[in-house]
């Protein structure tokens, strides 16, 4: 949604959120290359809430704004513009996309428990899904990390691996295999996957080696995740057992997509920084703005970020109206803007020449934040593998309710050669 | 706008459009490389009108549907799966840009004498700006046809190219410029470029050699036309005398985004052929829609598309709420569509093998049907042109503004190479 | 070979054929979309005999030049760059590839009774091995044309499709494939693929439908040949029966890359146009050839240009010195010649304005001549999928052999996650 | 050069180089993203020496290999294909760049007190040409740096910006502009840029602060130097007074395609981490390397690997057979090497997944160490325009010689519109 399709409400979130990350968030970055300080983040964080922009996305009734889906995108732009900017206004990911799943999903005790804390920036949160070869990476349904029922307790044995934020993080949820199962109020489950909630202090939670990835945003690194006979109550299931792999669809589409937010606002960042430099030198006696082959770069980035923008926009309203159209769309949409921004923040880099590629500006910084998405989240391979297939069985299905085939070709399907035209 | 976002009387427009252009107009296409006979069009046009598909843009004053403009993509999507769709609807080049124009500029005299014929269908006509090099080609400003004032009547001299449909024209709008001047009522206006309406039987009017392009879709062809000495009354004048490039400009905006409409409609169609061929073909074994190098194709195929779709329907929604924004943000839609549209047909070609490039299947033909519009309305190099210096001067006045520029770096613009960090 | 690199005799061949090309071929082109008169070949086939520039790379001893395989490059860019060079110079496909062929693999008696009236261009020639669905299209093993042996004599049936040049050819090598059989010489040979030699006035061989495709450069036409118990002695048996698709890799190695020179002579010929226009035309007040965007897609044509006369270059010597590995570069320098020259002279395209897609200027027939090289000799898609076949294997034959892994990563392969580092 | 094209003495020095990184220098690299350690990099080049593979490309008569230019290739890629190969085998930019001008200009004395040195890798060196802004940067016609003549002391006055390797070097080569001049031997010099060979120890030489850019395989960073009042003597000036350009291009054509040679070697590096991936992973039931989409990805990063070699080969045959040819091409190979290099590695990554951007595997690194080779030794934007250039006046020339124009439209350039034709 453009800020000029907003209601004069949601207007007003975007123009506050725009000017504190510009004013208050933008001047704190840290030096590119470092992190944030710990206590730099909690007065930001504070300083956030004063403002009226803490956690835009989040529900209102623990304490964020609960703004509507389609009007995410210009928030999380404004935020994204800085790279430190989503940890301050809390819409980062994991804890986003974990706050969302826990609004859409818990019960009330659960969300009291474990969403509360979270909003209020008091807890931090993981998700446990992703497992070392040959378990679930980018195939979930090799799921191979196993919770059973041992009374009213289910006990989960496995390993996580990539556990982005593990480190700092007071909650988890984690994705295990269970078995077909009878349940102790009587009910009969299938085999399948299924989430539960956990406190990281439980015994039996133990975070392994870090693995150092190539971005800096993300506290807490991703590391290794042991399960080691980690023991939760029944009530700890979160939504329905065997239904996980249902569930991490409805985190994973939003999730994808308000990742593309984020970024897109630190690509249009990138730009920024190209624009102010080709303004202020000059090439082979010309303005660099003036120069052909730069603008040529110039133009290329906004058709990419305004393409990126249309699509967020589109897929989010879907995701609204129609979350099973909006989920196949958040593929089109992660694929493109991942690949967009990547190219919009390279660009950059070109245009700013020998300080593009230093640390004398924040760049390449970026290109590292952005490089591991076109990979997160499904990668654009698997994205598009599921794009095609999809479009492949909706084609069929058109042709299979009446619709005539447009590939027949005299003489090769039907034999008929001498038919004489296409009639 | 998707149609899952329209109101049903919407709705049902779109829906009543695909099923006429699937189940009467696909049909009835003429054999590939050859053009649609002017009684089967005539035919077709009677069919759209009971259909009630005829002139969906077009103002419903004279018989049109007259569609909102954010609800223009859907129906104009579906009327160009057809390469003959649109003609057969009424809602092709350059009549319904021309068509456009006039609701929006004529008055109510010059609507009832041009436009209420041409909605009707009984009349076509032709929009004659271009001109050989060096006059105006892509550069409006070099505009060399000349128009003077004798008496009460306009003297029009000139030379014209590229004027598409001028062959079959009934009606004209001709581009010429004009020196300041008193007009008979009395106005002052300075030199600059004006726009005269004009039946194509007037002396001085006259269709010179045909230039034949790529594409076949638009009847008539893309003469030169002489104008020597062509006299139009004052009453001819479209709009006011000297704002011809800004009428031009009301003009291009939509019409742009038409053709991105329209032709992305045929990429839908060659995707779906394409989509059909791997359905049925099978390569070392396997069917070939299951080949990860095709359904790459397919996968990219399917993001130009939405991409496309979503841009469109952006800049729709724009062109009606701000239109200034809108104009500047149909060049990168009309970027972007243009060069999408022809990647998709391109693959889809690739896609059917020898029978991609051969006369067996219609996609050469979809390609020399697009291939031109990555260059008319506005070549994608001239675009990126404008798209640059638009997004340089916007941050330059950002930065004027106060914001504070990005691209500083120490020791290099300020000498304070030991400053010691960002700060 | 760079000319600068060849000895001075063929040095002096490249030059002539340029200068002849130039000043002989280029005039007498047809206008844009038409055809060659007969006529009008036949007088320029003697001019080319008389100027010594005849059948550059065919046997010395039936006429040709016989020129070594590293110096066709330069012989047939010059050629190709007039679409009609090819043919007047005799080293157009197919007649040039089956004449490499026939000099490596016919007996004596089959040269002089095949090769000889093909190298003085008093016969054509075609090459019968495609088929319809589900025959051998890109994937040869499906072949579905039989042969049988009928005492001494072999009987053929089957059709094919999109023969090259069937329509006008005296003579024909025919793909077949043929079962475990005893010959008449009282050899064994097991079930295979067999060429066999005909003259197309031989009963049973019948010229079928016509399939246009896009480019009109080679004479005769793509028909579907049908072959209704064709029959020929076994002395028509080119080369060893069963051996027919170890042959056909020599024939379209070689074959692959001559396509490939011709060309890149007619993308360096569409360069040219576009030069020239660039040259006299202004834009924006500037002369086009110093307007960046120009600049870049002129060199980005000539990177491509470049790139593929050195990959040419490369797979030529290396055809020379180690067929096998030279065949097997051939996919790699087809796959990026095809793609690179046609995106030369889509940029010639665009930077020649309206004109590039009109018929004023060739540049859209030379993209409709060059569009079917993607696919046929092997779509870009079959190749790529050869290339990276074969890259895994000859990595894992290295890893076989010794050379340590790669990709091996603590904690994942080995469980050993806490090992410290990478030792 | 490929290997089988090569002398068997030359392609014995390959085969020990190969063998000498794979068993010697691989597994002495030091952990993702650390640096190699002083001594280690000191026993390493000892056992260079030993294995007869030390400072291939330089000067036999100091100790290197003296390998003539078309060897170059095989040789600095095997060394590439461990990013601190060329550091330990003395073929490493900015020395071995440096060693090759001073073996071409240096006089007998200088090559004994900077070249010996500088080739047994007792002294290290390097090339202080860029400057900070407004200076010269990409542009070498703003040099800003001054030298003037005070008896038969040169004193040299400036700052200079991005000096690879000044941080450690013991000797510098300086360029700066200097006036019009009569020297101490009474000739007479115009106005121009001259090059001056200094120790660092030298008063006025000053190394100032350090740029961190994202490459790690230089020693000694990128700092700026402050040349205050350094004096050198009028034998210290390297070649020509006022011909320090040219001996630039000098320089920097073989120093362009060096850094091609070794980036190709890494990208090779990459892909082999890549494939060794894809041989051992299964996705979605199927080793991965027999899935689709990454078999695209294997086979374009193949063609990637082998045009850039071809370009490089061709390049370096023409910088040995005509220097000024070469220099141009070098262009062109720059570009395209640069270009395709990053994309094999952003491949590799790519088909890596999680791992790819992780420190678990190096391939992250290796992009980093390449990216600026898009930017330094002319940023392809800055070799487009010379690419560009240079086409134009070679075609217009061409023209200017009696070459008939291709443009020539009827009715446009010459008003005979209905000429008929285009005869």
């Amino acid at each position: 949604m453009r800020p000029d399709a907003l209601t004069p409400e949601l207007a007003d979130v975007v123009a506050r959120t725009r000017d504190f990350v510009r004013e208050v968030v933008v001047p704190a970055e840290p030096p590119t290359g470092e992190a944030l300080a710990p206590q730099e983040l909690s007065r930001l964080r504070s300083l956030a809430k004063e403002a009226g922009v803490w956690a835009p996305v989040s529900s209102a009734d623990f304490g964020g704004l609960g703004l509507p889906l389609p009007a995410w995108s210009p928030v999380l732009q404004e935020a994204g513009y800085s790279p430190i900017g989503p940890a301050v206004l809390h819409c980062m990911a994991p804890d986003e996309g974990n706050m969302h799943m826990l609004s859409l999903i818990a019960t009330p005790e659960q969300q009291q428990e474990f969403l509360a804390p979270l909003v209020r920036g008091e807890a931090r949160s993981c998700f446990a899904m992703t497992e070392p070869h040959p378990g679930a990476g980018s195939d979930p349904s090799a799921l191979s990390t196993t919770a059973y029922l041992d009374g009213d307790t289910w006990v989960i044995e496995g390993r996580k691996r990539f556990i982005s934020g593990a480190n700092d993080a007071d909650i988890a949820i984690v994705m295990a295999r269970t078995p077909a199962v009878r349940l102790p109020d009587g009910q009969e489950r299938p085999e399948g996957a299924t989430m539960f909630l956990t406190r990281t202090d439980a015994p039996g939670w133990r975070v392994g080696r870090q693995i150092r990835t190539t971005e800096r945003a993300i506290a807490g690194g991703h590391p290794y995740v042991h399960l080691e006979g980690l023991r939760v109550p029944t009530s700890a299931v979160l939504g329905e057992v065997g239904e996980g792999f249902r569930y991490a669809q409805v985190r994973l589409g939003p999730a994808r997509l308000t990742h593309c937010m984020r970024w897109l606002g630190l690509a249009r960042r990138a730009l920024d920084v190209a624009l102010d430099r080709l303004e202020h030198r000059e090439l082979f006696g010309q303005p660099m703005r003036d120069l052909g082959l730069a603008q040529g770069l110039v133009a290329d980035s906004v058709i990419d970020l305004e393409t990126s923008d249309a699509i967020i926009d589109r897929t989010a309203r879907l995701l609204e109206s129609d979350p099973r159209a909006g989920s196949r769309m958040s593929s089109v949409a992660k694929v493109h803007c991942a690949e967009a921004i990547q190219r919009v923040i390279d660009r950059s880099i070109q245009l700013c020449g020998g300080d593009g590629v230093s640390e004398e500006l924040p760049l390449v910084q970026y290109l590292l934040e952005v490089r591991p998405f076109r990979i997160y989240d499904g990668s654009s391979e698997t994205h598009r593998w599921a794009i095609a297939r999809r479009a492949s069985s909706d084609r069929r299905r058109e042709v299979e309710a009446g619709t005539p085939r447009l590939d027949l070709v005299d003489g090769t399907d039907d034999g008929a050669e001498h038919g004489g035209g296409r009639a």
